[in-house]
């Protein structure tokens, strides 16, 4: 039977141990790995980051990327996304180039920098979380949520993991519309990776903010992923693990609704309450 | 009752919603998470990275960051390491700077660069990986592990994470010896983070390299995992999740025993099986 795997997905043997039983019976057998692999980001050919990431995606992994590095903030600032090497060699699908829109200017030395701040000895702590919250913006007014509607979005989204089911080894991102549901569901063996291609595919649509747009992410809620989902413009991060204590104190700040362990159809909201209907 | 909490664990008030629940039986309660704050690593005064923790160990952190990025072989390039903000300021705890031992020079733009390349269009992908893994030692020829003392290693790891039963949101990653079995185990937001901060203590406890010793992860084990483990010289990775493709093919090619699904008595091997005693 010749069964074809989703994308991200790779085959191999393993063997598997019991403690309590001979060596001579754990025979190798055939298992699912996610696949990871370097994507190098150049911008008009010069470059930018390397994410190690499960190949698929990769346009909208870039879009998502730059914007929630502060890059971009639409699609308009997009002149071309593609893959740069020759597409018969190995590894051509593992380096993209950027190009950004005519007049565009992508100021990309801080990116290369990571977040390296310049912030004076003392107050360090403090001036660098303000730095990392400077170029974030209020989460937009929007519609409420209804109670039911996010109870629903766990179990909608591990609906929608094909690949975790297979390797264990996938976090999964979602964009949630009352409404609509789950409308857009990316895997990655990063989870930022998963955020990023989930938020670059609303960007390339060109349906940036949504206003009435929820992220909904498989595991824990760090700063960054908040970050990321204010960039976008969104309203919520709806996360099926814990949230972190900065995660929260940024949601709280920004006015975003934070959701965690969202599991059956209970969940804890963390930040943003206001944004809940019954 | 005045319970002491763990390190990195915060209180916090949380709503528990039930979809089927009225809205207005639902009271705040309060509720534990775990704490992430941005680390600035700092060498000689030059800022070098910033990392988001959690706050604990920090020495151990950036002892073992530096020797994963390569820029520290051992105990003896490390000159000193200390927070260096006025201990009465706000967010003195999040800076740190580290001073080279007398003679020897941390060759920091390559880190600050992050993991750029400059490979020529047309072979990136496997020029990449390949420039990734130059920096990595084969893993160290060493005794065999036995089946039982690996099978009993995942079930030693969770009893010793006290804040991630707290909170659901703290990655942990040990130190596994042989006789010993789990001698140090760390907890962190970042799974990279716990894993520098593990591997930091065997660098400034001058352990390293460990022939005997094993990595032990709460999480999934990704190439980064992998190469960390190669970097501090220590014979094998068991994480109680999946690896990643690149995990599995990077440990084979450098001698390391990979096992992966670690969970009761059992276990899968991804690569290294021989290192396996009965």
């Amino acid at each position: 039977m010749n069964v074809r795997l989703p994308p991200g997905v790779q085959v191999t043997a393993v063997r598997a141990f019991r403690s309590a039983e001979p060596a001579r019976a754990l025979e190798a057998h055939p298992d699912e790995l996610a696949v990871e692999e370097p994507l190098e980001i150049r911008v008009a050919g010069d470059p930018l980051a390397v994410t190690m990431r499960t190949p698929g995606h990769d346009h909208e992994l870039v879009a998502g990327f730059l914007l929630g590095e502060g890059l971009i903030r639409s699609r308009a600032d997009l002149g071309g996304i593609h893959h740069c090497a020759r597409p018969d060699s190995e590894g051509a699908h593992n380096t993209i180039d950027v190009l950004p829109a005519p007049g565009t200017v992508l100021s990309i030395e801080a990116t290369r920098r990571g977040t390296l701040t310049t912030s004076s000895c003392g107050v360090c702590g403090r001036q660098m979380i303000d730095d990392l919250l400077k170029r974030l913006r209020p989460a937009p007014a929007s519609a409420l949520f209804s109670r039911s509607f996010i109870a629903g979005l766990s179990s909608e989204l591990a609906k929608q993991q094909p690949s975790f089911e297979r390797t264990g080894g996938l976090h999964a991102a979602g964009i949630a519309l009352e409404g609509e549901g789950l409308c857009v569901v990316r895997e990655d063996i990063g989870r930022h990776n998963a955020v990023d291609k989930a938020i670059g595919r609303l960007l390339l649509d060109d349906r940036l903010p949504a206003r009435d747009a929820l992220l909904v992410v498989s595991g824990r809620s760090s700063f960054e992923i908040v970050q990321k989902a204010l960039a976008a413009g969104l309203c919520g991060v709806v996360g099926v693990s814990a949230p972190s204590s900065l995660a929260m104190s940024t949601a709280a700040r920004f006015g975003l609704l934070l959701c965690g362990f969202a599991r059956g159809d209970a969940f804890n909201v963390y930040a943003g309450a206001e944004r809940l209907a019954d």
